[in-house]
């Protein structure tokens, strides 16, 4: 089925991407899939990293450029997929994160509490789906593990799917950071479907590990690289502020105002305000608060815009409660403020990062002869238990 | 001169950019440098090209890197660079682009009608100087090329300057136009100087016929792509229409209104107002409008939000007018609009690139035995004569 | 029709080279194929770029990839490719290098007078297709442009074939000279067939500039340098004296040793032994001749094999006849050899780049109205008349 | 101290490497480091790699340039460096590979039975410092770790060393070999000197595990590729076998004759001899047998010249002897020759890969109060005690 029309991107990691059915127009060119094009991929990672300012719409277009490389090689070794089936996989991955709102996972439960991402997008697809007249049920089956071929909806959605290889690759990519690299197109060459699981060849172990590796990596020294978390924790203190005290002096008179004020559950109206709202609004309350008279909101937004940020510690054990209750009444004398609201200058918390989730979901090996193994249990593996359990830090942030 | 402070800022193009001087860390912790963090490199050019997100900080970051590099190669050559000259030099690069407004050459002299980002820059690196006591003073002779050692300032702007060396590897990085990587690495390597100007060795000029052809090859295929000077004129049309019909319902309540209301000349408050807007105002600014009442404002508010861009040609011959007399007159009719406001969807305009100003500025290329020639004398050019005339096409750009 | 059998290859720019077919397979496993590995790709090169070792297999796997994207390409454009065609065009740009000889160009009609390497190809395909029982017909018939498709041939052998295209961005690669980066990807985008004949989209103008500027830069800086061509003339003249004093003493009891003494014409013994040669047949000459008893012989080697190049230079005058003779007749005095032996030590030649060629080729601009116009025709050409014709150099190589 | 004389380099990976010291221009110049360039720097991987073919010189010129940018960082965080202790450790480094002999490690102890290549290279620096007029004695001494600043010394040769760091990098680069990427420039900035020893500061440790992890996937995925170990064997047991029958039907009349017939020890004579033989030496001998009258000697080395290798396949227990033995007499039947000269067809063996050695060595993490940790013993290390056990799998190697 040759596309009417086709068309080409330039992509700096790739080369290029070609976007060719009309399907794939139709989501691409859709509202709320530019919205996308106005939400950092790495929030404020680019505090730290001055280059990491890629968007979640060209994440998501280089997963897109991914599974295509991954259906025609498994089809090349000849696991059947019908036209059909891959359009709905492309588009399932064009919008995986269509459900992000502002700063993503920065604000994620911040900006809407108690909802998740996921959620959102899945309820974003079926509104889509609708305006579409049903041409996205299957790539809604295949996003939410619905559809009878399951390596399709692995391909987007497991420990080692094109989400991950693509935004390993991208952040380190506009990071500079050279310890994310992966071997995407080697990992791609072995993947393998066996009893409709998606696997990866023997041969390809060590690109496995690599990926494993770097994915680590890149939680520590990028993703909870301590001065990237000051940031994040800024700008979640700034929502939590003004939530605080939101009244008409902090009105912005834009959609945004609604998620301070009126928002309940995530009905209809919500979701469709949702759908207009990215990191220009919030930035702009930044900017607009920093004159504020509510001296901690004004001081956390000015700062925020200065990068004056919190300093910000990591280690293995928790902090000291009265040293913390100390700190906030020493910060409260300084400032002239509440010990309350010295909480927003001083206050720790934890990360976390599990590079491998030995229970949850598993990367399976397969030999030559047919065998299945999980990465964990080849020989001499670097993968081991330890590394698979969740690693958790203590962080203190501090206003300086 | 050792620093007490050094920091190391991760680059995806050169490693690692080093900062050892407490007047480097000066400037760059203050805001209104910390602004440029805010304004897009490329403008709008992200709607064709995805990675080009990159900000103007980074940039000047990278041809901050550069002059450090040159510096060190010039004084191995034994060219006498005292350590406050180069810090003055650094500190000029570091500034040089401190003038651009929002969406930096896309909205220039639109948002700021007639002042020009040099002179703006200008009165801001005056403005610091006093806050930092004088100590820019140095930097600033080199600047405004004040200072007797031309060369600092032909390094900082020149037709072979790090600012350049710089856009064309960034821009050509971050879009992933290959066509615009230049060997910047070399050029450098080769940089000598020669009666006190900033010359190439002779055997360095292939290098430099490459940066030239890198520069044009940039701007056909990039800066002047029909798809971006459809945004970026967009963009342009969006401001012109906003002033003409300003009134309290295009109200942002934040300083972006004083240059649609107030602003008269750049005064003291202006340049105040002016280091306060960044490309969050404007694009807020559009978010906004893309509901209010106002036909023209709203359609080209969330058409450009939505990528539904112009469609736009190029073309050498001008258009005829009353060709477009005759769009125009349609549109009126089709959209229910007057035929000046139709004017704000379909017009007409002139995009020019000049690759190398023979008159202007020159590249002197030295040889082995001490002579200089221009770029355009050597054996065999590939930069002749009518390269180096300005090339102008004619753009259309149509709403549809 | 899927392969039986499949083989990946770790390139290190094209990331994997996939084969798949058994004539494939049967051309690269051939001894005559395989040779190939044992040439330089870029001859004595790497006397001044160190990276500048790969091998001419590696050079026409790489020709190989491309024009398996180049065929896709034309394929999904709606252009008629069949199966056998296509492996046929594969098949004919792997073997399109099968007839150098030892240090390739380098070499040329030296080792062997008076014979191209073309037509040593040609026969050696001849004798393959002998040996495959007449399966590689058709891939002969597109590589003498016999066959009726020209557009085949022209991706394998005209002004933008994929030989070119591999070979400016491998030599690039290897040697580390940004200046030779092309845009392989973006032209092979741009690929069209219209009449039969190859062309390229209007909007790959820039890039088909930029491939014509890196092949001029890779010229002057890479292919001629002075150190280069003072190498590569050093074991043309070690093969010329070998040749001329040619005895028992100088024998090297291989294979080698029938082109000194014995070889008349390219006839089937010839080239059978031809198929055996290779550049470690010539480097052990040279190392075995380092300690011949003919001092102008032995210098040469040890002077090769030691780095110590004749010292070169060039100029776009002629040299001074007279003034050679006296330098040679020093030069005689001093080594207390012949003023004919002298001529090893210092001579002069000419050294020839033509970056296009207006008369012979032609690079066809396709535009979207179906008008067709040379690269040099389109507005504003950067491709003028001045660049399109030869361009010589005289160079002057001296012992030191 | 500026040099008289200053020279850049080309390196694809680094950009430019620049001399410019008297006595790294004399070692760099000297006939026994222009030999390195005659040898592959990783042998016969080639076979597998195509990309593979650099030299032990041009991976010794990268290992130079990462010691001057290890240098000058150390200096910058004021560690006292004189300028002769600093040319010495550029010495050492440069001369580090000189005593490899053809084919470096894969015939290391085969060519030169019972010889260390370290215990060669240190034989030659001698030899080469009384030609130099003991300008090389600090260089030794830092080589031989007797030099009192031992951190010079492990610059050099340790778990962290220059020479790993560019091995790791080149061989990747070269291979195409994404996983073996290593962040070495991150590494060199984090270097520290602590109580007179190397170390690397806290905010490095992701990057070592990195540097310790890329090394073991290089190690399994390319320096113990099956096929690589297929195609090192081959040589080695064709040295083997041409030893066991050599007899003047073998005689080269070259060099390489004395390391068959004459070499007992290491002595000044076998010194000199070492110091003319290369890769080419050994390929031609390769070439000429291949139609030797000896079946098992022409049949390894006309298969090795037409890459036909062994089959060859590795396991984590030992193979059976019985078995073994049976292939021996299959094989010895088929091909009409003993069952001695059988296994020289079918052969098993040992392949190790220690990735860290927690006894021997030790890389040291420094924490910003000081104290020192091994890279086994952070908080959750990545680096633990299985990984740093000797990894041995056993190979089979198989005619076909």
């Amino acid at each position: 089925m040759p596309a009417s029309k086709r068309k080409i991107i330039n992509d700096p990691i790739y080369g290029f991407i070609t976007i060719d059915d009309p399907l794939l127009f139709d989501v691409i060119n859709h509202p709320w899939y530019q919205r996308l094009r106005r939400i950092y991929q790495m929030a404020l990672a680019q505090m730290v990293y001055p280059g990491a300012v890629h968007s979640r719409l060209h994440h998501s277009l280089g997963a897109y450029h991914l599974i295509c490389l991954a259906i025609n090689e498994l089809k090349q070794k000849g696991i059947d997929i019908s036209y059909e089936e891959e359009i709905a996989a492309k588009s399932a991955i064009l919008l995986h994160d269509i459900g992000h709102g502002p700063f993503s996972h920065a604000l994620e439960h911040i900006l809407v509490p108690g909802v998740h991402h996921e959620m959102i997008g899945f309820r974003i697809m079926q509104k889509l789906n609708d305006e579409l007249n049903g041409r996205l049920t299957t790539a809604i089956g295949i996003f939410t593990n619905k559809y009878p071929k399951q390596f399709l909806h692995q391909l987007i959605s497991g420990q080692l799917d094109v989400d991950r290889m693509d935004y390993l690759t991208r952040d380190s990519f506009f990071t500079g950071v050279s310890e994310g690299v992966i071997g995407y197109d080697r990992i791609l060459k072995m993947l393998a479907v066996h009893d409709g699981q998606l696997m990866v060849e023997e041969k390809g172990t060590y690109s496995v590990e690599k990926f494993l590796v770097a994915r680590r990596q890149m939680y520590w020294q990028v993703y909870l690289h301590k001065t990237v978390l000051a940031a994040e924790k800024m700008i979640v203190k700034i929502i939590e502020r003004a939530r605080e005290i939101f009244d008409d002096s902090l009105k912005l008179n834009s959609t945004l105002d609604y998620f301070f004020k009126g928002f309940s559950e995530m009905n209809d109206e919500a979701l469709e305000k949702f759908c207009l709202i990215d990191d220009y609004d919030v930035m702009f309350a930044v900017k607009k608060w920093s004159s504020h008279t509510d001296k901690v909101l004004s001081t956390l937004c000015s700062n925020l815009l200065n990068r004056k940020l919190y300093k910000c510690r990591l280690q293995t054990q928790a902090f000291d409660v009265s040293e913390i209750e100390e700190k906030r009444k020493q910060m409260a004398a300084k400032m002239n403020i509440s010990v309350h609201e010295a909480g927003y200058f001083v206050f720790t918390g934890e990360a976390m990062n599990t590079t491998y989730r030995l229970q949850d979901e598993q990367i399976n090996i397969l030999s030559k002869n047919g065998n299945v193994k999980d990465i964990s249990q080849v020989d001499d593996p670097l993968i081991h238990k330890t590394l698979s359990m969740p690693v958790k830090k203590f962080y203190i942030c501090q206003l300086v």
